[in-house]
Formats: C-alpha cells, structure tokens, sequence
C-alpha cells in the first residue's frame, strides 16, 4: 500500500530548545561543524490508494491535525512508493 | 549553509504507540481509508559544507546519537540545498 510522507517542523523564528540540546551535545563530544539543530516530525501514513482525493484530505489532516500551526510549519508532503 | 536531513521512523516490526493513537483519531474524526500511521523523528542539521566527510560524520551521528538503535531506524539521509 502506498504511504505518504508528511514532514512537520517548529517554525523558523521559534526556539527549538530539543534541536539546541542535540547541538550543544554534538559540540561537547568534539563534532565541529555543526552550525543548529532543528527536531520535527515525521509521519508516515499507509493509505488505501495515493490518489488525489487522498492527497487532498492529507493536505487538511497535515495543517489542522497533525501540526500546530501556531508554532510549527507543515514543510513537505510526498508519496512514497 | 546546506542543510543535512536525517529521519528516524521507530522499527516496523514494534508498536508504535503515539502513531496508533493518530490512526484512531483520525478514524474518529471520520478520515476514511488510513490504514495506519507511524511517528518518527526528523532532524535538520545545518552544517558548514556538505563534503564527504561531513556526511560520513553525519551517518555515525545518525547511527549512534540521533536514533536509538534498539528500537528505531535511520531510514534517510540526504542533502538539501
């Protein structure tokens, strides 16, 4: 069954306290070269068929259910395989 | 500066609770025809070039400190921008 890939992440002028930890333990254990660190989500729904009607409905679950739009943005909507 | 994608799903072959939970949500909600969702993780790390040797450093990060093993998967790395 094809799946379809929906990618959240905080939005940009947002504080990601997660994705700053993750990058301050990166400098502490000696990787150089990291400039920030952003943590979002990934989701992978299993739909019946990847047709537009679906992709549609996606396109509504992605920006009132599975983000908040307050403080995250809906960056990618992609059907994989 | 590129930015790097990393994306960590949990294992197939494990529950995935938080994703159930969607499922059923949705279902509730009266969205038809998802058979099932699955939460992962999606971390942007913004690096100051993207050579081989950062992406190299990148999949043993990925590898050893970006996903827990033991019960999830790195499932893609790739170059963005």
């Amino acid at each position: 069954m094809p799946t379809i890939v929906v990618d959240v992440m905080p939005k940009a002028e947002l504080l990601d306290p997660q994705g700053k930890a993750v990058a301050g333990a990166l400098t502490r254990l000696g990787h150089e070269g990291f400039a920030a660190v952003r943590i979002g989500k990934r989701f992978e729904l299993t739909v019946d068929a990847a047709d537009e009607a679906t992709l549609a409905t996606v396109r509504q679950i992605a920006a009132e259910i599975l983000s908040n739009s307050v403080i995250e943005d809906v960056v990618g909507i992609e059907v994989v395989e």
